[in-house]
């Protein structure tokens, strides 16, 4: 089919794409149809045999989707030749209650909101497999020590334990926000030509609690035709789980690097090699994550200008949704499950992470040295001993506790025989290890809640 | 100064402008120094008469804010100039022990923080004030009926108040959002060099607590130096807030439309006049909503974008939150502020409103006539007999009624008595009337909780 | 297959999805292969016999596509399994040779660039036909008078030709930018593993010649592996194209308002109904333009960010674009495509053009008039004057002429014999004839330019 | 003044941010309204005298900017309070010809063009600087070997000279393609109310050409007020520089990184020190290059975006213009400027360079031996053997040298004197040295003709 493409498998995930597929939508569509004539049967307002005879039609194999979407193309709507060739498949006596006193947007809107809630969950899974290993990676990291970096450079020592913590604290704050945001956005949408509902005379939010009840969703106050918050909401939500996922493959890429080599991806058939060079094994998956992070984030924009609707339905931001909602989802999902995993098969290497914290002679070290100095001087004066010593070690290729040992007022405040304690990188850790612990416990705590909720 | 330029007064309030001036920002960081200390006094790090002294100086007068920002620019952080000149303001013995075991990042943080905290209340009073003036509108126009319109087409009545009740609905969520976002985004920064606090000798974590209080900000589980979901949070809040407002300003530049005229933007003295054409009266406070809004969702992307931060402290994504976080409030605020002012002073003319709702000669009414005849014949066939009516409407130049009046199957399904009845709009409103009280209760009870949260 | 979604036809057009498919993407990798095959053997870098029997395996009909793009996702890129494949069907003599000397990103990034010249032919077809139907539009029209409007107020006469014109020379504009962009982005990509062709032993500048000359591309100065500012210099031009289409799709949409109805889409069989309402012909082709414009924009930033690109090869960065380019051409194709369709077969009404520009009892004069008194009086005091006479022209419902010919300034100055003529719109048309005559010239060489540079 | 924020000089230049200040804005507009006057004079459309009394009061010493600036954003538009207080200021007999014949629009939108121009000139200018500066490098460095870096890996040896050579090549592009945006942008604007010019009387094309004189710039075929595609491209061209910068500042923060250590900024009094750690040296101006190109970018979409304008003057996009152009020129200003200081002051270290590229033990080097074995054995089994050997240097502990030399196959195909050779980097750096001189020869032409340009 050439008007079919592709939605390439190295930005998202099969699940995800499946998700949002044409099928899917179709599907869901038809579930939306289903469940509004079983409501207004329900109600009273349609024969309960013709929601019966409804429901054995709103089967996605009777249909043909590539079909359904070119006519859709010209349409302007997937809802109406949906709703056509649904009536012609129902029986006779119930063809004129198909779709009853609803509208295009009221099955399309609900329909993606149904698709939302199955991405939903299956971003929180793969983000609960990211944290649970950011977990293991924790707490087995827990007193490995390595450089901690600040705008690239050597600044104190941290833990891998700790970096790991932090992927983990990023991870579980994007669980918590997404079960948010499913509570928030799963709204059912019913309003009928306008939002007045008028169509079903006066028993319109009647009609729309037994829909949503039937499609386990929320009726919201008002229908939300062209207010979008929800939407924009999710978009939101989304683009800072890939933000974070982001952050976490650009560590892995970093501590990767050839001159680093703390931590490589783990090796896969197949994966990383170069066409031209046999010694390389390169992220791929942390690479991917870092491609797929910046196309969800592109999206986020299109989705909250797409808020700016006209009237009482839009033309062009509304139906920009439909090609920008799946494409977020895609994206998020991919970013997640590279990240996956990446830190499923993380190598990790405590002597590199130890050999390139001593590297610089223990220049990483000059802080914690001038906290020692500083409660005798103060903190000014102790920054410019320190200050010394590290430019003394430099110029003279001496590491710094020759350097500071050498300074006589390093000696008079500290003593030699505490130097060494000083300028040890395992003693100057601060409070890795609670934070680590406390990245641990929350995840659990957020994870067992994010189970609950479904 | 020729460094100095212009937050343009036109994209944003003065009250918005003035939290996020040069000054501000280093008012902010002083309150964040002098709260460091006074925390560290109270957990016995350093004296109680340093911290005094250090508060004494933490006073925004006493420092040259240009000639710190120019320093700032060479020295990559402004915490570095303003903490050495808050170093020699601060008496002898006190001076050590200024910005005490901590790091630039955990005071621009802090001092963002609590810009934010005050940018984030200025929002929700501004929200509030259009939710009022929407209120009203809603209340006071919930019987007045207008053409609901869907892709710029007349589609069925609604009513003025449910237009207004949509509006008010919209910012009732970006009131109840700010509130939330108010909770999890303000938490203090304190971190030091690399995360680990060690510079605070294992009572780094205390430290933080009561740092956090003595701000009146919450203690994040662990520091935040390169964890921004808390930012990215802020930006997908505040760009849905604007995108909100820019739905409510496209319907007013629209319904505003020469040939719609349905309502106006309130004169002003010396507004929105040409200086070519003496007739017009352009709608200046929409339109600038409008643009303020596209500048603020250009912003989010950068701040999404911005997560992905290297290591303990990153070379790129934070710094341009220094731009991006005060450009985000502003544009917001001037999308705010703009449409409070048109909602405040916005002069509905309901004749014309039902001026145009007859203009299309009952046409708007073909949904009406259909439902009625599908009760009937069922939906298809009502549908195919009301399009033939509209057509020979349209072609005889007669209206609706006498095009269905004509129609043998519309006088044996409905009789014309009843055709009357059916193609009058004040008897197809719906729901309107309870959506409209559901969007002013939920308003009442949000900003009840939302004055309750200061 | 679930790991394929769809390339909505919503949002872009056959021509286009063909072009950047999947089975695309793999046949002019492998026309790249081939290429350098026959470019090296003409260098006698490898044999004759050896090129040829790369060249007789280039066909993609011998590949398994998908089962390449699931191989791709793993290995990090399309091009490894590809030369994989095929080096096995190359027969073993030849085996040797495939792929010498190269590296995956030369054969992606030249398979990019032959899909692009492709997509910009095609963009530059449907663009040439946008414009012809709007010169013809602009002719037609040429002195057909309509209201101008600014920020949607009726302001000063125009024509439906100048309005058309305007269409016409945006759309020309882009004509030449992409004419203009063809030439600077179209170039070979050859620089080896770390872009100093070391591995074709000195002779890599030549055969970068060479396979230039195979593939009709331009050999640039220096491999771009990492210098994409050609692909930056597209992602703009697409995205002004993508803009220029929205515009003229606005104002089709507010020309076709319910109130305006100046123009309509033209009508096609099931386009633009809706499921509830009779009597609608929605702008739908004109409302996907403006959706496709948007999601075309919102990939300009990704492509601009990802220019920003790590030391020889990116992380990230590159490989964005392998799902962004599709995308800008994909959307930007749909906006043209659906601006295409809508012109194509625009329905206008003049005699509504002339009932909206008199509906406003002659306001719309207000500045002919003002210039004219202002010849006597000088600007400032005319406009007074003209303000006075609009005010009471509205507060007591008559038209500009009556209230104008009241005050005896007016009188005085320019009489009332001259009055009528100076509120006859055909009067004050300015050049808006001359304008429609540039437009047209101006397109006329532009299209015979782009027809040429093939 | 409370009203007016930060141009922030972290992220801009002094000298943009003087081009676009609200002064230079309310100096442009004076500069257009004189120009008009002269070129309508000229015209004999008003008296000589006038349009001289209208110059002499066209000096912004003249003018209250603030009070502008607030009346501004009632009236929406600066252009009104400014051509009233002109009027004002003008002797009575001339004040009836202030503004004569044309529209706000057209005084803000010529404005904005001369401020454009001086814009990019400025830019330019610094471009041309960090060409040079790069040139330099590249020329002293061209035989300076260090390793290529793929996806962050060690892929090839390359020279320092090279990747300069790359730096200026982007730069090169950006300054070719700011001259023909200049050529392209600047367009005089002249349409009167609604582009008819109708107010001139039939004469207003031959009078925008003499103002187009008057101001040394383009006449355009048509006016363009709705017709932005001069500003899109503009922005496509600046968000490329700002990406150009980004790759630049990319490469030398990551050269500069503790364990690769090949680069770093040059030193300044009180730059890039750390409040916490003596010891550092951040690289300061590259990250905020990386800041200020992220603000650029983002700010793009919001101009290509804008494009979409309603009929003759928007309600929205066009007055966003007016913030996001100068956000645009500034933070982009703000780019280049930041790597213009880098690459002036740059500290190369080719000794690290060297001990970099040699830590692997040669396995940088496993390509050329492939290449080496493929000659006999073909590039697919060449691949395997070396692949072998680098897998057994890895394992063992042993550098590629002796484990190649161990593989019997290397030894019968190169034998061990040519091993030596073949592994020495300087024998494998390919065309880097002609790359280099291309790049140079490319510079000086382009900059000559950006100087002959003005």
């Amino acid at each position: 089919m050439a008007a079919t493409g592709p939605s390439d498998p190295m930005f998202t995930t099969e699940r995800m794409s499946a998700i949002f597929s044409p099928e899917s939508r179709v599907r869901r569509l038809l579930e939306f149809e289903a469940a509004l004539a079983r409501a207004e049967a329900r109600a009273g307002i349609i024969p309960e045999r013709a929601a019966e005879a409804i429901g054995n039609k709103c089967d996605v194999g009777l249909y043909d989707v590539p079909a359904l979407e070119r006519e859709a193309a010209v349409a302007g709507t997937l809802a109406l030749p949906l709703v056509r060739r649904l009536t012609e498949h129902v029986q006779e006596d119930a063809r004129g209650f198909v779709h009853w006193g609803t509208t295009s947007q009221d099955a399309l809107d609900t329909g993606m909101v149904l698709q939302v809630r199955e991405g939903l969950d299956v971003l929180v899974d793969d983000l609960l497999a990211v944290g649970s290993s950011c977990a293991s990676l924790a707490e087995r990291h827990a007193a490995t020590p390595m450089a901690g970096r600040t705008l690239l450079q050597h600044a104190v020592p941290i833990t891998f334990g700790l970096k790991a913590a932090h992927w983990l604290s990023l991870t579980t704050s994007q669980v918590h926000r997404l079960v948010e945001a499913r509570g928030e956005a799963l709204a059912v949408q019913l309003g009928g030509a306008a939002g007045t509902l008028a169509a079903l005379g006066g028993r319109g939010i009647h009609v729309a609690e037994l829909l949503a009840g039937e499609l386990d969703l929320a009726p919201p106050d008002l229908p939300w035709h062209t207010d979008r918050d929800r939407v924009a909401l999710l978009a939101g939500a989304l683009g800072t789980v890939a933000g974070a996922m982001g952050k976490i493959a650009t560590d892995v890429v970093l501590l990767a690097q050839t001159e680093v080599g703390e931590v490589s991806e783990g090796a896969a058939p197949g994966k990383g090699r170069s066409s031209a060079m046999p010694q390389k094994r390169n992220a791929v998956d942390a690479t991917f994550a870092l491609s797929a992070a910046r196309l969800a984030i592109g999206v986020v924009p299109v989705l909250l200008w797409s808020m700016v609707q006209e009237h009482e339905r839009a033309v062009g931001g509304w139906q920009a949704e439909w090609a920008a909602v799946p494409e977020l989802f895609r994206h998020t999902a991919g970013a997640v499950g590279r990240v996956r995993t990446v830190v499923e098969n993380l190598e990790v290497d405590p002597q590199r992470m130890r050999a390139n914290l001593e590297a610089s002679g223990g220049q990483v070290m000059a802080e914690a040295l001038a906290m020692a100095l500083a409660t005798h001087v103060g903190r000014h004066e102790a920054h410019d001993i320190v200050a010394g010593a590290t430019r003394r070690a430099a110029e003279g290729g001496v590491d710094l506790r020759t350097a500071a040992g050498d300074d006589e007022r390093v000696r008079a405040l500290v003593g030699l025989a505490d130097l060494d304690r000083i300028l040890d990188p395992a003693t100057y850790l601060g409070d890795a290890e609670a934070f680590v612990g406390r990245a641990i416990e929350r995840f659990r705590e957020v994870a067992a809640r994010a189970r609950q909720s479904r």
